[in-house]
């Protein structure tokens, strides 16, 4: 208390003393950015940050010098629900006991910033709910697109805005693999052992690759983007394992280039949400289209705003610090005011079935060469009502790739569309289904 | 009273009442929104919105059919001053009466919202003063690049970052015309009169194109970046005039794109600001190279957070709006809080002469064709310590131009090469000198 005093009086703010749960990478860079420029902090923000407590798993791992033994422990659940701490910051990650903690720490009347984007996605309702009952602050800037503003940007800037879609590249590892792809045109695997190999790809790179990590994310812009109940479940996903450089090519060809994306989107005037993550067909002019490497990006369009995109680095400990300092301080500066915060009530939406989208499609369909084939396959499509726009052959020997365009169709008509040329004598595969992204041309 | 706490109890939430002072084309544009989507606006941000006076110049001009004559009045400071208004919102533009206007609304107690970037950029410590000492916000999002979120992005999201530069292109009808020099290949004059056309540019484009209105937004850009005391008159200005189609050829050779850029920056580690507008040559890769047409987007450099950029419409009724309203929101619900806003005091910073800049210089020198002199032009660089990096040679029949790109030099050492030059016999003329931007390759 006597130093709080004497801090604030220095700083002419008072302290806001932090309490850190887990302290990995994130954890670590964040204790660096305070310790190391309270003095500034405190100057351009008017809050002068303290971190009091830390809570690790491992006491015995070596820390970085400020880090004195004096300020860390075993115990999560003590610093959550600290006298001395103001705010709680929770970068364990996971579901438990990441939400036991959050949700104590704001019973005891704690704002909470957190990075989880794990937990966010799937319990964002009941956080929002016990954030509503304590009437306290929960920030979560850092849990999708690492430094980029976008949570507070789809929260509060645009909280009048209509927005109509939010279209995001959320996932640095398969941005960058694609990009490497597309560069230098070697194939999947290589650019994953490079991205591995970086440090941009985990050992087990399921949670990227499979694009459940974009779900997530893509389930935390949709709720804040609608106000919705939307949980990472409720996203259509798709991965990347399955592109080949050979898809790259005809998509640099017809103008294009091939990016995984996160997309939520009102669903016509029904009230329905789309929400989906797969890889798709970019047009080059699009700003989402020059995203390379590492970086995320989310492209929303609104009513009024037209279109707008936030462009960054969506990973790394110092960026990801950043944002969740960010949090604190507005947190801090939150919790000064004395006032009770207000979340809306997130609405229940219904989910629109990936069925029910429609868009145009890039297909490729491995045939026998021979005369009449093409006539079987456009009288498959015929039948299912797509409408082709666009076909061209390239010869693979003794077989024929069909590429193909589609014009505006709808999902469940294409997928009845693909059912129905496994049935084709001459159709040997099935190769590649990639949506298009855009109005049709 | 009554209604207030009627519509409050249908809506979950208190109205907040908002008086408009001037309806050009933003204010109309909010009118719009907010009385054509109450109940949208209110589901989605919790704050129902009800705007109670606007203040016209003109009370006889058509307006839309919901601005109904009773809410209009002449009377500007009654509306910033009325008891039943709780935000006002400003967009009359121009330092008075807007000054005024605000300076008594928050000195009411009403948390203020303006879109006018002359006022901010040349009174902002003023006003900042007067909503410290009134406790109430100041909110500002639409002063710079429109729908763009940056200005909550620099003062929230990156307080506690810090920011080593920004570099924004802020001035939809000079980034319209360059982009059409670009792609088209057609004169200045001809990209002009098709902006003006397209209502792109004013009759009148002298604050577009010689780079007042970059100008002002790059001193609220600087002043909100490094929380300091920074105006209009303070920022080196270049406009686009001088630019020529050759230039941009020789550009797009080299792997640049023309752009007139606002750059603030930290120089070094005095503590000092450079603040400037001036066309610049922005490598093909970096992010900036790719903003086309009226778009505007801001570039971010920071310690912590790496690069970040945003990007959309920066001008339209609609866009600006749409940011007026997210202010407005924010404003309602800070104003409910109950709480004092407090504004971190403006320091007051060194302004950095353009003289001691440091950066490479793209350079054109036409000369007579003969020999020996390129070897009286490379001694006068070499007089000046400013090294060559680059240099080619254009035939224009009997004179030929040279382009040279140096190494990195400070300004004044390239200014005292050009009055050194223009005393070389063989030299007919300096063509043009445009800053590169970014690390040297």
């Amino acid at each position: 208390m006597t130093e709080r005093e004497a801090s604030g009086s220095r700083a002419g703010g008072p302290v806001v003393r932090v309490g850190v749960l887990g302290c990995g990478n994130v954890g670590g860079e964040l204790v660096e950015l305070v310790d190391g420029d309270a003095e500034g902090i405190a100057a351009r923000s008017g809050v002068r940050l303290q971190i009091v407590r830390v809570a690790v798993r491992n006491l015995a791992k070596p820390r970085s010098a400020t880090l004195a033994p004096a300020r860390l422990t075993h115990d999560a659940h003590a610093v959550a629900t600290a006298d001395d701490v103001d705010v709680v910051v929770e970068l364990i990650g996971g579901i438990e006991p990441a939400r036991t903690l959050i949700v104590d720490a704001l019973k005891a009347g704690k704002p909470v910033v957190t990075a989880n984007k794990e937990l966010v996605a799937n319990c964002g309702a009941e956080l929002y709910a016990a954030a509503e009952a304590a009437g306290r602050e929960l920030l979560f800037e850092a849990a999708v697109g690492g430094a980029i503003p976008l949570v507070r940007a789809l929260r509060v800037s645009l909280a009048g805005e209509r927005v109509r879609r939010v279209t995001g590249i959320v996932n640095g590892t398969t941005n960058y693999v694609l990009s490497r792809m597309s560069e230098e045109r070697i194939d999947y695997g290589a650019a994953l052992r490079e991205a591995q190999s970086l440090g941009y790809a985990e050992r087990d790179p399921t949670a990227d690759v499979e694009g459940y990590d974009a779900s997530a994310k893509a389930a935390i812009l949709a709720s804040i983007a609608f106000n919705a109940d939307v949980v990472a479940g409720d996203v259509y996903r798709e991965g990347i394992e399955r592109i080949e450089v050979a898809d790259i090519d005809v998509a640099h060809r017809l103008g294009y280039e091939v990016k995984l994306l996160a997309v939520a989107e009102r669903a016509g005037d029904s009230g329905a949400v789309g929400v989906r993550v797969h890889p798709a067909m970019v047009p080059k002019g699009h700003p989402l289209a020059g995203v390379r490497g590492p970086f995320n990006a989310v492209f929303v369009e609104g009513d009024a705003i037209g279109e707008l995109m936030l462009y960054g680095r969506g990973a790394g400990g110092k960026p990801t610090a950043s944002a969740v300092l960010g949090d604190v301080l507005d947190a801090a500066r939150s919790l000064a005011s004395g006032a009770a915060v207000h979340f809306p009530a997130r609405e229940h939406v219904e989910i629109r079935a990936i069925d029910e989208l429609e868009a145009q499609y890039y297909l490729t369909i491995d045939v026998v060469d021979r005369p009449g084939v093409l006539a079987a396959v456009a009288a498959v499509f015929g039948e299912h009502g797509v409408s082709i726009r666009s076909m061209e052959q390239v010869d693979l020997g003794p077989e024929a790739r069909l590429v193909l365009i589609t014009h505006r169709a709808r999902e469940a008509d294409v997928q009845a569309t693909l059912a129905g040329l496994r049935a084709v004598d001459a159709v040997e595969r099935i190769g590649q289904l990639l949506r298009v992204v855009g109005p049709e041309a």
